[in-house]
């Protein structure tokens, strides 16, 4: 049967692996049942946050030196940039095992990948039903049959280079935008609005084309996307219960309707049996595997009846603020800042809100 | 009998006094009364922050269309730059009335203005005594006589120039620093120790020379001290309970071990009469009046065992990232962020933390 | 007979206007003639840089102590925020004096207000020609009748706020975008084109709806814009040659076509008379009394065949990346860095590249 | 007869290697002689610069794919961080071929790596002998015995971590900062001493302890120095002219007065046979192979007269306002930027100014 084990380790650098190593070595980490690793990792989350990159970099080459390239490339890396106020930089390491656990349902991990996405079908449709129906097949890879039963889906979605863009041109396609910046934000909207679809959160065809990227009223309360350039398709991993796997852990989430709105969070905590009347106690941190959550400032500059002023400083990028504030809200209910808050959530939770997941021990 | 009244009043710029106009003319202000304004504005809130300079010429002339000149130049205005994460910038004011209230103990303001700083005593024994004893004097003002009465110091205190340097030099006197920027290190440090004195919460003579600035285990729990260009001496602001006041309003304080330490402000919050089990709700937030804090990132960069990298973020300041992120972990407890988080802290709570002044209506 | 004088001052912080005293005190300012001050300020230049505010009120109020209110309301405060590299932040003050100087042409100096621009005609062929028409009523105002004989059009415009596109709205007028900054872009694009339109450069009827912030082809050679709140309308500032002005000064001009295109510079102070054979000989620094420049990145993100990295930089700014580096170039070629660099050049200058005019001592 | 080679390679990533490989299977260049790679690469220079780790590791493994990893261990990589303004990413690769070339004297390469540095010598005298041993090794090494004809000495120093003082202290020893962000500073500090001393620019008994890192009026004209966390000792470059080398390239140096001092580099330039009259022709921009420079602000916070606020930024790193600055002004003169600007120039050249190193075709 198999057992989910998630590890979450702390990273002193973006080429830190001597952490996941020391587990490995250890017994802890079985590298060949890694399934994928998400890292927080110390850039700025933006353009130029080069961590990220040099942490997928570090880890592919770790990896492989314990399996085959070709397994290793199986590996799904998400790298979410920006570990602004005191969020630590770490990863948390997804692995598959086989063995006698409790008795489900337990936490239940799925993978899949998506063929290469035409760059024509970036920001439309074609990207909505690409990872609707990839997300289908993690689902099933994770032995989950009720979407009700999936917590969190993360995406690692592509966006558009010049390259790409001259090709699909020269084919005489169109593309949505022809800004690369740009297209990781449609990228990252379309995948949300595809989880959504998938999850029966949305009826794919009550999206219309001008609401990709833009009404914010639609969304999945459990996509998490990110784009980067090192793929053409879509990685999809799904995180939920199921009653075909065993072992230690559980998941349950929230949707935050804005940036301070901790108390559905608290709320499934205490469904997974945290009493959590106020900070989790240092025994209850324990419990606490890992939390994962996505973070933006509202649009309307405003939260709760007072304004913010993060979309107007020209000094620091909006999503590190919201980072940083969203992190603070949830170390002061968690008791501790190893968090995984993501930036960019277009259709990820409601405007200037967002998912989160709560892993825990059972 | 005094009547403590404090008006907490959204800005819209570092020059938008249009909220203080409107409680005038609706006569919830009398600005002859009003005693002190603590604002939280919208700059980077270091060396090169003029929201607050230009606050502080905005709310001076904006005020002397009131009063005569003289009487305006009394106001203490203390200008906390840095509105990071979802922060709301606002004013806080502190005005002193006369009338019939509910009977105290109830919320007593007093303020003081010392002499001039002798340039050689900034950073030192000297200027610790002198803002011990002003304090002292105004917690007189205040009609408070136990030091544990007290519950929040503000200070202003004055940095070094190059002209004022000069001045002390050409009299043959030795400054502790000749750089501008640590000047208001050390200034703030003294004051914050002064009141430390003042309160009873350290022995003068238990302080060495070499402990200011450096040795953060000496500390108020109920200090908060800015430095500003603008004066010579110090301005002081002590809040605190007597049963000579009457009044609606009430304070309680509490100090932070770390940047995540919101159970003592719970605590303090629930000994003034609020549940606050969970976040506040809608009903109670409107009985809080005014949270004051401070903020700042530990120094060994780590908060409860993981790692921060707020001190080697070179392109956000460690305050910024700390001013975000405590106040997230605030507003997640008291359901908002117009909350004033000022930077800065040293011998101001632990290192790391802080200390958090409670102001509720009784 | 008119002169022009030109007074350069340093200011020591955004309120400084000391040396503006200082100039005054000692007769070399005739506070009466001031008809434009163009402020460079030490804030990033972008949206949430308040020294540009606090210079203007500092200004008005300091130039109010002189003259009646009404008059001093009239002058022209042209703030352009961002020092970046080693620019001195300082004052240029352009003051209309009478007397016998030597015969002209010498520098000439022409200002205009337009009416309040409607709302739904910003962005659009409204502004062009509104603009258009203040740019022949300041050339009336100096004398000019050559648009020739122009060197330099500082434009002052308005941009959009929630209130004013809620009035045009409300009037079932419809407003080139919602958004405030892309208000500020098409504001100085519109007010370029028309600059361009009434000097010549361009004809009204060749530029398209579609061209306005997008045809970067499009130029003035002349023009230099920035987007105020406080305005409703346009200020006016041209500067050019007339033989009906005496004086000791005069003015030429060059485009530079792209970030480090300094050798058109070097030819218009060469008609001026500089040798200017390399840097600027300390003698012929003080020849040279302002230099006035825009400076952005080019939007191919390259110069020269190499790429530059400002347009991905998520820490700082593109237009504070330009500033710093423009002012380098200029700065090696005329030995000082008070110079005045300003960003946000949309049809200001080639893309990439800008205007520059050279104000002299005949 | 051995000839030196100098490549300057665009990069377009931090780990983009393509342009090297691309040269190498061209032919231009072998691997094998490849003796050092200086890198310009786009993070933020500062704390947190990641680019120049994921440069290093990236440059590492390319080399190692065409020959043994001890012998790619051997190169010297000096990753510079931090291209503001236009300034562009690049690497520029120094090789060492044997061959039949134009009769000397002609760029001579010499490299060195000194014994691991004590802790303890760090920033004092131990590591200034250290270093001018090591140069005068390189100096061998490139067959240079006139210390005059050396050009540019490029040094990579160790910095101290917590590990290595701890190390440190147990033995009984004391380290000069307990600060690792210090002792980059300091060990940069002590190599350039090194250097001056080597090269004869200064008498190693004329510096005083407490020179070191505080007395700017001694420098080495001609020494470049980064740290690195990566190494113990240190690794030097010495770039001269050498009758003993043949080949198609000559080096001369200059040295900045001040950020804008670009005439002592033309003349630079002028003795290698450029007109260099204005910016460089089309014609000899192919000429010049690679321009090496080093910038740093003024501590003064003057440029000829003039305010600077590169020091006052919280926003922008002081060495990121010069960088983009310095780049501009020698970018004006050569006519383009890619350019080799690097900061953090204690002893590297006069306080504000700094050496600059002209390498181009004879």
């Amino acid at each position: 049967m198999p057992i989910a084990k998630v590890h979450r380790i702390s990273a002193y650098s973006p080429d830190d692996a001597s952490g996941i190593a020391d587990a490995i070595a250890r017994g802890d980490i079985d590298p060949r049942g890694v399934m994928a690793v998400f890292g927080k990792t110390e850039g700025n989350g933006c353009v130029n946050d080069f961590s990220r990159g040099f942490a997928t970099a570090t880890l592919t080459q770790f990896f492989s030196r314990y399996m085959p390239a070709d397994d290793a490339a199986k590996i799904c890396f998400v790298m979410s940039g920006g570990t602004e106020g005191a969020m630590a930089p770490h990863w948390t390491i997804f692995e598959r095992a086989e063995g006698d656990g409790a008795a489900g349902p337990a936490l239940a991990i799925g993978r899949a990948h998506t063929p290469a996405l035409p760059a024509e079908h970036l920001g439309h449709a074609g990207q909505i039903a690409m990872v609707a129906d990839g997300v289908r097949t993690a689902m099933q890879d994770a032995g989950i049959t009720n979407a009700d039963d999936v917590h969190f889906v993360q995406i690692k979605c592509p966006l558009l280079t010049a390259q790409r863009i001259g090709e699909a041109t020269s084919r005489g396609a169109t593309v949505a935008t022809t800004s690369t910046l740009k297209s990781m934000g449609l990228s990252r909207a379309a995948s949300a609005l595809g989880v959504a679809v998938a999850l029966g959160e949305l009826k794919a065809d009550a999206i219309t084309p001008s609401d990709i990227g833009d009404n914010w009223s639609l969304y999945s309360g459990r996509a998490s996307c990110s784009a980067g350039i090192e793929l053409l398709g879509h990685e999809i991993v799904v995180l939920g219960l199921s009653k075909d796997w065993s072992g230690p852990l559980t998941i349950d989430h929230a949707v935050m309707a804005d940036a301070i709105d901790i108390e559905p969070v608290r709320g499934a905590m205490q469904r997974l049996g945290f009493a959590a009347n106020g900070q989790l106690s240092s025994a209850e941190r324990d419990k606490l595997v890992a939390l994962l959550a996505k973070a933006e400032p509202s649009q309307n500059a405003m939260l709760r009846g007072f304004r913010h002023t993060m979309l107007d400083d020209s000094d620091i990028s909006p999503t590190r603020h919201a980072r940083a504030f969203v992190c603070g809200a949830l170390a002061g209910l968690v008791g501790h800042a190893e968090i995984y808050v993501s930036g960019g959530a277009e259709h990820q939770g409601p405007d200037g809100g967002g998912p989160v997941a709560v892993i825990a021990r059972r």
